[in-house]
């Protein structure tokens, strides 16, 4: 069976409805894929993301290295096993937070040496090593190590980075292809390269080369404007070699995910449904509330009335501001699985309008509704 | 049909297996009642709830009077509507909080004045006022208010306490009886009279005369030892009014259980179970266990292998013990779920041993590996 298929193009875009067959079940795209950095997607069982449709998680090798460790989750017999999650498993390498929250020592060739933010130890990853240990603990796709740039650094920064990333994309493919007869694993590039959209047409081009499985775009949706987070995937879409899957890393928010599936991208992960609802915010089909909101408290009507969740179909606006008033465990769980929800039906919806080639109409549709919010 | 019948009586205890009919449904006796204070049982979903065999949780009165408040509570339709819980609920009047977490600026013999945890707003519950807020939310089990006294307290102390408790619960029947038969409502007496024996005996006989649904023994589990526990419910127990369920509040530990159930006792409540939860405890077969200890770091077997409870059939210590290393969320929705399973589970055996004539056979056995605990 093909890894990757395209089932159907949108006429009037470059949307595309797409079937991953990994080892362990079948992910249709546009999919988007919760975080579960600690081997948990915060507040939720995974009963609860199966009920959902959730076919794929993403957890973060960075995290998992430092807690339980390689060794306890090889133990466990896999990742899986570990956190009794039967489908697929996408693991980030850890690249953007060793860069992002560690106490960086030293950047080489080689590899990045960094200080743990649990306990202060030195670690040292390097592009083999971080294949190694997702294939060890059995993820499904595997992320290569990558070295992320901030969003205002400065053109030398992001110009090194960039080799640096290539160049340990060779490195990751190459130790890849000494376990590939043996692993179901699947390694995917990282596309870096900023702002710069001659460094990016460069890097997607090169990383096109390599024979990685799928292609993310990375160092995207960090801070920058939406308008130059699409602008950027529109341009790299171009230079990427679109007979495999195309992930864009951390793009949560919904129009962002539309605009993104209108270029062509099949794949997104972000934190954003599961913190937003930690702060009491929720989607809904006419925008973003927070259900601290004072209207709230005797409003008896669901977060948004057209969601099918657990949460929207039990409970009220009313209730979940008194639980998040009072600081209880239940209204992140009840948020968390309606922002979650929201987000899986989004997809779902995009791949049914793409299916029926209709997918131009409904994004309008529903960024008209979103984007008029009444609250 | 009857409130409340007793189905069997145990020939070598005064243990009995009961059954008490609220408008909502049938619960049988001794039965354990999570504690959700605020409208929620921590971290746990009501339908978690109901798989586990839940058939009555406590709500308490004070907290949900100062959040969401009893307009909010009423124009939902009531407390049951509010949360979305269909099985009964029992409110605690809120005499103890009153007086454990307050600001308490006025006792006097019409009631009791109050600063708010809140918002520091001054507030005042009489006898009456209470029964007329837990009959408008809807209560199918209402407490008197009554007066607590610390462990510690002076002997006056104490007597003026129970005095007024007594006089209090004179006027919370003379109301109740206004709206007597309009109402599914019930409401329980409660015994006070602190470790005071001849006191205690006052209070049973007179809380016994009244005419009460049910009785409950308050002011126990306060921070003595539980064999002074024990034996304060079984001395009392010979002066209440046993064709009436009987409840020891605020009782939550296996052994206490137990023993008060050999003593004659029908209901139990507690936030042990859950709040042990969110310290990382859990009970087992063989006495309570931290999943902080370092050995069940590569621990792949459940929690207790004897328990069915979802965390158990599903999730190893290891990966518990990550969680709440990582302090994730889900650590204290699997623990809850676990030790109130536990708890269910010791009363459902316990129904069970009465209804065979065996339950001292039963007490024995479970206190001997309880006790003699391996961890």
């Amino acid at each position: 069976m093909e890894y990757f298929e395209v089932l159907k193009k949108d006429s009037n875009s470059r949307a595309r409805l797409g079937k991953i067959t990994t080892a362990k079940n079948t992910i249709y795209t546009p999919v988007f894929i919760p975080v579960g950095t600690k081997a948990t997607v915060k507040a939720v069982l995974n009963e609860q993301l199966g009920d959902m449709g959730c076919e794929i998680i993403l957890s973060n090798l960075y995290h998992l290295y430092l807690s339980p460790g390689i060794e306890i989750l090889k133990k466990a017999g896999g990742l899986h096993e570990f956190s009794h999650w039967e489908k697929s498993i996408l693991t980030d390498s850890g690249g953007f937070q060793v860069f992002s929250l560690s106490n960086i020592r030293k950047i080489s060739e080689d590899g990045v040496e960094f200080r743990s933010i649990i306990d202060g130890s030195m670690y040292f990853f390097t592009p083999e090593k971080v294949v190694r240990m997702q294939i060890g603990i059995g993820s499904d796709i595997m992320m290569v190590l990558d070295e992320c740039s901030t969003f205002a650094a400065p053109e030398r920064v992001i110009v090194d980075a960039a080799k640096r990333t290539m160049k340990w994309a060779r490195l990751s493919i190459e130790e890849f292809k000494k376990h590939d007869d043996n692993v179901n694993s699947k390694l995917f590039g990282i596309v870096q390269g900023g702002f710069n959209k001659n460094l990016r047409k460069y890097c997607a081009q090169s990383i096109s080369e390599l024979g990685f499985s799928g292609i993310a775009l990375g160092g995207l949706s960090v801070g920058e404007k939406r308008d130059l987070t699409v602008e950027m995937i529109d341009y790299t879409v171009n230079y990427v070699d679109n007979k495999k899957p195309l992930y864009v890393m951390g793009l949560g928010d919904p129009i962002g995910i539309l605009e993104a599936i209108n270029c062509g991208i099949d794949m997104f992960d972000s934190v954003l449904p599961t913190r937003i609802s930690r702060n009491g915010s929720a989607f809904t089909r006419f925008g973003k509330i927070n259900i601290k909101n004072a209207k709230f408290s005797d409003d008896f009507s669901p977060i948004d009335q057209f969601c099918n969740c657990y949460a929207c179909r039990n409970y009220t606006k009313a209730y979940i501001k008194h639980l998040y008033k009072s600081r209880e465990i239940l209204s992140s769980i009840l948020l968390s699985i309606h922002n979650l929800y929201f987000l899986f039906d989004l997809v779902r919806n995009c791949r049914m309008a793409i299916s029926n080639n209709n997918f131009v109409n409904f994004k309008n549709e529903f960024l008209k509704n979103y984007k008029t919010a009444s609250f």
